[in-house]
């Protein structure tokens, strides 16, 4: 809950047409995701702080031009930034089905992993963020919330008892969901059995913290994100449970991104300050340290690098560009629990019979209330800069699954014959109802129902051109339909980027497939499935 | 844009056991969403403004107990109210099951109708608010954001340089989504073509209202809620067939829910004070009656009750306790374009040629920029207040696709063996990968997999009094799992709340039926597919 350390921002030469491509983000500043490694002894903020870390200032490294978010955002209609609403970036429609496409697929996983959403608050009373103690140690970094009062009400009230409402009615936006979910797992708590623990809060929530308007930039540094939130709420003896399970999750879902290689790093208790006992830190340490080593994954140890409250875990991943971003985090919290007064009620007697404690010594002492750990976790960190990382990893060019052009139809000729029939291949490739489908456009679609995003070239100009623009604008597949196409009930199929692979017959398309739409569709299907 | 009409606060008498129960709500009063039909010749708040629409003191309405949605949701587990944020719902993971089915639901639909999904923020400065007329019509009901200074920054800073900062970062927490979306307009109104008119932006935002602390209650009058919200820019011509499209996209949905009735109400031009041409909403309006009437749907008129900046649809519902509830609003807004400077290129001889403006004679007139029409619209209107509706509407008893809680696997007998084999059987019809599952828990799973909302019951006591457990928490199915089962590979699946239809055999479960763990999950995909 310290303060991030200051910034050191890096300027980069923009050229002038470049700075005009860029014009809705601000270009005042290339921040990188990168940390100096002697970062790691400094202490960092708070669990599940993987937004702003500070940037990096490596000397040497010039290489001349690597993927900019910004500018890709900006070429691909992605997002936009504005002045009235710095650091807080609005997403175009093709943003936000990268967006969307990421958190459905994080939401997808936790029915695998036993997590529950939640929808919390976005402002809470200064009553809470005393409780947890953002307002205290955080509050250079909070937005403040209060009612406008109207001149009738202002009227009515004398002037003490004003004050004294607007004290009441002060409110923090909120910089974390943790003090929400200690809310819910407080009411919860009374109605749980201990065979009901862990409880695994996960949220989406739009999260605020205000950072300094000079320093905002793209995706990177940003006062409005959403982090792939959860808090686990697990007894002592099922940590190490956890995070195994936790470092699972991550694995599998950092494979699908085809990222390079990373790392663990493991922070561990203070010299001094921290709460807790000795014992309870020793034996929580010793969890993970067990977990790691069960990952298979690099790991390594920042020796006294843990937070007073808690030690954890962070992912460095480095990317071809050499540079390092910190994504997931998996944060233990002795501290919150406590000034939460949480508990759940453990029956000592009873637990051992049915073997549930029998890891912990401490837990079996008595039968009684017991304090739980909470383990702050995200998988992907910050979605905004994830997507910022995702954005240059992919250099504008993603992968079916994830791609906000999925493909695009063109019709060889403009016939109206032709046309007619390319508006049904694009319905139907769509997952949507064509002229001959069998949803019927009155009736709502099923939910389960897979649609894609997939456009239409009906402009005029040369299909040689209309080829030429799509693989411009990175669709994924070309798919043309020409009078042959029509008799046939067919499409040629081809793949937009693959390089070098281009033949004549269809005007520069890829390797082509004559298939039916139903084809088309069903082929579509398997590659989102396979996140391909 | 204007104030609300002021509440009328009907109190319900609650007797003291149902307030234990519902202990984490305000038990303060009964609100009512029906509406006195004299309340249709007022003028009402702005467009999409369906949150908390002006409560009923119809009198004589003294029915005995009707299904409160507060009593149920408590019942249910499926939210909490907490006086650190009042009028902020905190929906629990059941809760959030429903609100998530919900938005699921509106989003799978928005391909069929071709709305584009798009993420705004949360805050902007005060200058958006100025522009967009909420900060001086609205003040009463917008919550202001100010950052929270660091003592560093305030030593930094001089006196008047603070007071400029400080006016600078001023914000306002959105109230609507409409402003963000007219920048977003704007932004792309550049690349748009005319065929790329209308743009349809849909935002699920959480959205703020200063709603008078005292007059909160559950879900209907609530602080921060969601809307299933989207604006509709198009060409004046293309009104009549959006609106058409929109009342098309309603019944879809209504339908559904197997809701009561509905019938639609136009609110036309106020006889002083409207802004655009007299010619202008003669138009809007007979393109939405020409709409209403090929509706087939019950409609009337609202003279002179539209907004000064457009006519308006409202939905009104009748429910089967003869309470009224407006759920959904189509509001024309003339207004909102000009105040943004909003225009789209239209080169008239161009257009007139391709036949795409022949229906507007003012737009071809010339070529050059023109104004569009904006459509503030939401189907369900506020989530929360909709959701409200339902868990009455349902009484607690939800259909299949919407229900937290799908199905119960209740061994009937506790050995080792029974209740592995009950556990396998809980993942499997669950979507999840069993001990023999195809998918590999090492891998994600497939965005596409459905997964259900499957509990088990392992605890201790008799099988039948489980089963009652399990229908008085309204399970939709009960999964029953004993040695013929285990032996045969089979469940015996069973309705949990078919009336009157319980027999001797399974211990009170419906007429069940031996099918594999295979045809289970198979029909809840199509139960689900159905909305069943």
């Amino acid at each position: 809950m310290r303060h991030p350390p200051p910034l050191t921002v890096r300027r980069l030469l923009i050229t002038q047409s470049r700075l005009r491509q860029i014009s809705s983000f601000r270009p005042i500043a290339h921040v990188s995701w990168s940390r100096p490694s002697h970062a790691f002894s400094q202490s960092r903020p708070h669990p599940a702080d993987t937004t702003n870390p500070p940037s990096s200032s490596k000397p040497g490294h010039t290489s001349g031009s690597p993927p900019d978010h910004r500018l890709l955002a900006a070429a691909q209609d992605l997002l936009i930034t504005h002045p009235v609403s710095p650091g807080s970036p609005l997403f175009l429609p093709h943003g936000s089905r990268i967006f969307n496409k990421l958190t459905s697929f994080i939401r997808s996983q936790y029915a695998l992993y036993g997590y529950e959403e939640v929808i919390t608050p976005t402002i809470y009373k200064k009553s809470l963020w005393e409780t947890s103690g953002h307002w205290e140690n955080y509050k250079g970094h909070m937005f403040k919330v209060t009612g406008r009062e109207t001149e009738e009400t202002e009227k009515q009230i004398a002037i003490g008892e004003q004050e004294k409402i607007e004290a009441e009615e002060e409110f923090g936006l909120k910089p974390m969901n943790c003090p929400g979910h200690c809310l819910l797992f407080k009411h919860a708590a009374g109605k749980l059995s201990l065979r009901d623990l862990p409880v695994r809060y996960a949220d989406f929530s739009p999260l605020h913290r205000n950072e300094n308007s000079g320093s905002l930039s793209g995706l990177t540094r940003v006062r409005r994100f959403h982090q792939d939130d959860a808090h686990i709420f697990c007894r002592p003896s099922q940590i190490s449970q956890e995070i195994s399970s936790t470092l699972q999750f991550i694995d599998s879902v950092y494979k699908v991104f085809h990222l390079p290689s990373y790392k663990l790093m493991l922070s561990t208790r203070p010299k001094q300050g921290y709460i807790g006992s000795l014992e309870e830190w020793n034996r929580a340490e010793a969890a993970l340290k067990a977990s790691l080593e069960e990952s298979g994954q690099e790991w390594a140890i920042n020796e006294g690098d843990g937070a007073f409250y808690g030690p954890k875990i962070d992912i460095i991943l480095t990317d071809s560009d050499g540079k390092e971003h910190q994504t997931a985090t998996i944060q233990l919290d002795f501290q919150l629990p406590q000034r939460f007064g949480l508990t759940y009620f453990a029956p000592a007697p009873v637990a051992e019979q049915q073997g549930i404690l029998s890891t912990d010594p401490e837990e079996l002492k008595e039968s009684g209330f017991v304090t739980p750990v909470i383990i702050h976790r995200a998988i992907l960190g910050s979605l905004e800069r994830f997507l910022a990382l995702l954005i240059e990893h992919y250099n504008g060019k993603w992968p079916f699954w994830l791609s906000p052009r999925q493909a695009i139809v063109i019709p060889v000729a403009m016939t109206d014959e032709i046309v007619r029939y390319a508006r049904n291949v694009r319905k139907v490739v769509s997952g949507l109802p064509g002229e001959t489908g069998r949803i019927n456009a009155n009736s709502p679609l099923a939910m389960s129902r897979r649609t894609f995003n997939v456009d239409i070239d009906e402009s005029g100009g040369l299909f040689s051109r209309k080829v030429r623009a799509a693989k411009t604008k990175h669709y994924n597949y070309i798919i043309v339909v020409g009078e042959k196409n029509l008799n046939a009930k067919t499409v040629s199929l081809g793949p937009a980027f693959s390089q070098g692979q281009e033949h004549g017959d269809a005007g520069g398309v890829g390797r082509s497939l004559d298939m039916s739409m139903e084809e088309v569709y069903q082929r579509f299907v398997e590659l989102e499935n396979e996140y391909a």
